[in-house]
């Protein structure tokens, strides 16, 4: 027997909101439910914002994928777009909202309220912060005034490196622009490891884009034909434009006003229904934070996959109640594409284990996008981590020109699933030489990963850790074209032969091109008594 | 303590032999390998052999990843070239070998034995089958053959539409040969289901191959100018070149003869450490058969994936015992390319699924490569099928120009890991849009999937098994460009204004393009009271 909910309110109309909206009409074609959005556009399509910047999506129409009208038509919704929902009356519920047209307000009745505001761009009390030229990007008006401003400056200055920052510094660098980044912390994408967002930061200062890590903001000062950026380094960088995507917080001053419980950073707390600590409210997307099944802890991801997912989860349990399939957290997906580079992660880091302080093991090993024999194919670089008591996957990260996504999501999908390094040896994936490997990277990390738990794998993360006795068994071409620091070449054909060439009395650390042959010379030297410790990603990774 | 393997016999020399020959040497350097194989080359790229016949390989040293001499550097194996393994003595722990140069046998002691002899392209006792114009395509002299032979004529039949027959259509139509390809089914690649091959068809005959479906091959007649071939239905094709690929047969007479146990198809049974019913020896790759996780039955995939990993356990077995890390079986994950589509299976499909007798619910949907909004989405049409008591995943097929390696990968992954089609709908996969969507194909079929078990969609697979009551729900001007036979066009916003117009008194059938505003359309007739089901896939799908 269905609930007879008469009024559902949503406010927020975009990821999570209209997708609660969308899914709660499946289930009712009697509920009056009311979309209240603060802006005049809903539905549109935030990730593709910088893309029109850039006019890889020429067309702005293309973002709108919905419109009030469209989804009046299809869905029967009250949309309110330019209202501001002011107040929730929980006594009462109802809320009160303010219209940004005639600043009149009204007051509205709910049965079930879902709350769906998102998060805004972080703004910091800076010193000059308020002047026309520093812009964020959240929704089509943002983006039209940055494409705008963009038109008629040569130097724009993005703070902050996250996934956001790069796709607008690629974007803009496009359209001709020159292009400073900006990031307090020593590496683009910090939500990664630092090593393995070194091929973006490449990618990045080949086309030109000046990269400026370790270095935070202290303020701007406006200039008769710019503005300059004070960094806390001392140095003043003038720009004609200033994108500041330093991260977002949760729009949850409604929230908190009414009393609803709120997670440590600000994030309304929900279960895994979606519903916060009133049993008439629920909340979905970027203002919320729920479980992160991995470690068993808490996360906010704002991405529209979670917020999709979530809104869909609230729309079941208001109607459908316990049948309703819960949202089982959030894991961490996400990826950002760099001109021909693309990389991303799933889970936790290792940074973020370490922070943590939970015990965990890696490996990093290189692989073909697809048969390496096969025209097109492209170098990834893998990165696993595990639990090394349990074998479970704890995260990963994947970067390189081509398969990112997929490995990203065959991972993301071994997480959801609690598989092991074992299971990631063993996985049967799609092979034809224009697509996959025999061995693919994923079950060559996996390989890799039960080597190091079994000790046929001795693993030395960076060369900047390995002993002085380094043994380079690349072939003695390739060995003396690109020299390892340090290190004394002995190709691993020769190997068996030259053995008497190494110092037994302390560790020998191999490394080739990919790591894959080291690994093989780490063994022969092991066989034979050594104490032989392989540097894992190989030259490839290291320099 | 490790076993001391003195000798270790390997016969065959390819993709499970050389992997098992490589994984041995890293765990004893002492042993000695003695690697046997009757063809002139070890460890070459069978699954690129097609691509260097249609020039895109253009290096034939591309496909020869290990000569014998380099398997001789790098792993100090004792390679036996041109050498046939005839017989095994179990009691004594020898093999008998025939040189194919000299003729001249001998005696090879073994204290391990592993078996990797592959399968052999089936060749049916038919009249006129030894003629010198049909060829099978094995190993790299077979491909020298072919491509040297299909340099000196106009057209090539090509019997048989498998993964292989495909490919070699791809690739010798590529290089200016009218090709005719000849398939006992009525669809290429029996492995799938019909209908998800019809765009493969398609494409196909869009280049101008011609398909014979459903048709069989009765004999062969040699022509002054080339071969007839005689068809089941008395049609005579004739052509200068055959290609015969009508599936393989495991070379198991060898384990036959020594009186190992063999499955009902011929392949060697083993364990999950490969192991077969003769302590000391294992069999790898093609010729055996292994577990089947998903319905726990026995499976022969004759892949090189399953091969390389077997081939790996075999290895960690004899060094290692119990410590290995067992085979885990095969699910049967294969994709092909055909010019710019591809197609691939992973798990069962419904007609295997069908002939098992198995219980099985399936969904058909529709869904974008990456962001629809975003420059190249192309469609991909995903079939997924499960469980319907516990909801298991048991198989998915997809299709498409672009990320259906992607999707089979995730499937392939969450079939390892026995994931629900309730997991599905809440995968975390990795999302920007140049790489995949907010909601990706997969967690729709997902939804699409909870939906059909919770009474929200009843979905009907085909428009043949509609009734007379049709409503095509898309736009009036995309329904009166390419109609739906029979239906009535009410577009979906003017759905709810219209409802008189159809009799609830009988079923009514909603379709759209994809399948998606069908399902909403028949959710607002469900409740308005209608008896209404949605056609799965959508006119995309059907027409």
């Amino acid at each position: 027997m269905k609930p007879n909910i008469e009024t559902l309110v949503i406010v927020g109309g975009v990821a999570g909101g209209a997708s609660a909206a969308a899914r709660a009409r499946r289930h009712s074609e009697s509920t009056h439910i009311i979309l209240i959005e603060r802006g005049p556009d809903v539905s549109f399509a935030n990730c593709g914002l910088p893309y029109h910047i850039g006019g890889e999506i020429p067309d702005r129409a293309e973002l709108a994928i919905q419109t009030p009208a469209s989804l009046r038509a299809i869905l029967n919704l009250d949309v309110r777009t330019l209202t501001e929902t002011i107040a929730i009356d929980r006594g009462q519920r109802e809320v009160r909202v303010r219209s940004l047209t005639d600043s009149s307000e009204s007051v509205i009745a709910y049965d079930k309220l879902i709350l769906a505001p998102g998060a805004s761009p972080l703004r910091p009390p800076l010193p000059g912060i308020d002047s026309p030229l520093i812009h964020t990007l959240r929704n089509l008006q943002d983006m039209d005034r940055i494409k705008e401003a963009a038109a008629k400056v040569d130097h724009v200055a993005i703070i902050g490196a996250g996934f956001i920052g790069l796709e607008m510094a690629e974007q803009l660098h496009a359209i001709g622009k020159k292009v400073s980044v900006i990031e307090l912390q020593p590496q683009v994408l910090p939500q990664m490891d630092a090593e393995m967002v070194r091929p973006l930061e490449k990618a990045l200062g080949d086309k030109g884009v000046e990269l400026i890590l370790g270095d935070g903001i202290d303020g701007f000062e406006t200039m008769s034909n710019g503005i300059s950026a004070k960094l806390k380094s001392g140095r003043s960088l003038e720009t004609g434009l200033v994108i500041l995507s330093i991260g977002v917080r949760p729009e949850s001053g409604l929230a908190k006003d009414a009393g609803l419980e709120l997670g440590p950073r600000g994030h309304i707390k929900v279960d895994s229904y979606q519903l916060t600590s009133d049993p008439d409210i629920y909340a979905v997307g970027d203002v919320c934070e729920t479980a992160e099944p991995v470690l068993g802890k808490r996360a906010a991801i704002p991405l529209g996959g979670p917020a999709n997912r979530q809104g869909r989860t609230a729309a079941d349990h208001i109607f459908t109640g316990q049948k309703a399939l819960p949202y089982p957290g959030s894991i961490g997906t996400a990826i950002v594409r760099v001109f021909d580079h693309a990389a991303g992660i799933t889970g936790y880091s290792e940074s973020r284990l370490k922070a943590e302080g939970v015990s965990y093991q890696a490996v990093t090993v290189n692989g073909s996008s697809h048969a390496s024999y096969f025209p097109g194919a492209e170098t990834i670089t893998f990165k696993l981590l595990w639990n090394p008591e349990t074998g479970h996957v704890l995260g990963a990260q994947a970067s390189g020109k081509d398969g990112v996504d997929k490995r990203l999501d065959v991972i993301a999908t071994a997480l959801r699933g609690r598989l092991t390094i074992d299971d990631l040896a063993h996985l049967e994936l799609a092979y034809a030489p224009p697509f996959g490997n025999a061995k693919d990277v994923i079950n060559v990390a996996g390989f890799a990963a039960g080597n190091i738990r079994d000790g046929l794998l001795v693993p030395v993360e960076e060369l900047a850790d390995a002993g002085d006795q380094i043994i380079d068994v690349r072939p003695a071409a390739v060995a003396a074209k690109r020299p390892v620091p340090g290190a004394k070449n002995i190709p691993l054909g020769e190997l068996r032969g030259r053995l008497g060439e190494i110092d037994a009395s302390k560790p020998v650390f191999t490394i080739c091109q990919m790591g894959k042959t080291s690994y093989f010379a780490a063994r022969i030297l092991a066989n034979h008594g050594f104490d032989a410790r392989s540097i894992l990603g190989g030259a490839h990774h290291q320099m």
